[in-house]
């Protein structure tokens, strides 16, 4: 009862909001076209109905949850606001790291249908890895690791395709190294590869 | 009369490579999903009846077309015989680099349809990596720049996605450096990956 009455006083932004939290952890471990109103309906208990008037279509849905799960990632690894630039990385990639491995199959096919021809689903990963990419250069405003230019941007961008490769392969077998030196090795590379750029 | 003479005389294996190579080219500077038979009959002037005959099927034709394309890439980017290992390896990434450049519209969508879901293409893509990455140990069997084991494997498949989009990203922008930078950039990277694996 309570926890009836307090989700009916919800504005309707943050039930909205409470939806896609409860599809982000529903479809975590599910393909990107298998994001749909009557999965999450059946599984949590919610009206089709309601979830129509707050999503508007399937496809208005889909891309409602892939935003949210994206821009959670970016949220989430946002570096520590202490510490010198390397260990902020580090930090930074070990909740990405952590992030992929808990939504590894959704992440695995946003990579994939971006790649692959959805232009919705394209634009909201490059908005997704733009942002991971700007944060870097904004972290280091000063130029510890990398001098914002457009050598060291294409460099990072390459860095990016990298890191998101080795983590997912990394995933598949992770016996081949610990996550704490896959890790290093990911932060270490950028300063390395910055430096021939 | 001369060319159609010597033409009658090919082998089907022969003939049906002098298709390829046709194919190869015409498609170099089209999509993936427009490589058809019908193309190649109208812009070649080959009967289509003698294209079925030879590939089976559209889809057939469209992977054999693809398949050539790997191994013509594979092929072309072999690393000289002689020179030191990092001389070698900057020789065979510029061919690489002239290749992805003359082959861009087919290279980006064959890359796009190898993530994006079909199978086949996958699979095609996957053999030519595969077969390029192996050249890199092999090539380097004392061990100059990199050591054969897990991590390494790891670490040279990550430099594989970093080249790729980096060699994509400077194609669509050439004044961000240099055809003889992006190489060497290319090229110093990898022991310096390999030195943190």
């Amino acid at each position: 009862m309570t926890t009836s009455s307090s989700r009916t006083r919800l504005s309707p932004a943050a039930r909205r909001a409470q939806l896609l939290d409860l599809g982000a952890r529903l479809f975590a471990t599910r393909s990107v076209e298998e994001i749909s109103i009557d999965v999450l309906a059946e599984e949590a208990g919610v009206s089709r109905g309601l979830l129509y008037h707050y999503f508007g279509s399937k496809q208005d849905f889909r891309e409602a949850v892939i935003r949210h799960a994206v821009e959670d990632l970016v949220t989430q690894t946002a570096p520590p606001a202490e510490g010198e630039p390397l260990e902020r990385l580090l930090a930074s990639l070990g909740v990405y790291v952590d992030y992929v491995l808990a939504n590894l199959t959704l992440y695995r096919s946003l990579v994939r249908a971006a790649a692959g021809g959805s232009d919705e689903l394209r634009a909201l990963y490059e908005e997704g890895r733009a942002a991971l990419t700007d944060r870097i250069f904004r972290e280091d405003a000063q130029g510890q690791i990398l001098t914002d230019n457009p050598q060291t941007r294409l460099m990072v961008r390459g860095w990016s395709a990298m890191t998101e490769e080795l983590v997912l392969a990394w995933a598949d077998d992770p016996t081949v190294m610990t996550r704490e030196q896959l890790l290093e090795m990911l932060a270490m590379s950028l300063p390395a590869l910055v430096d021939l750029a």
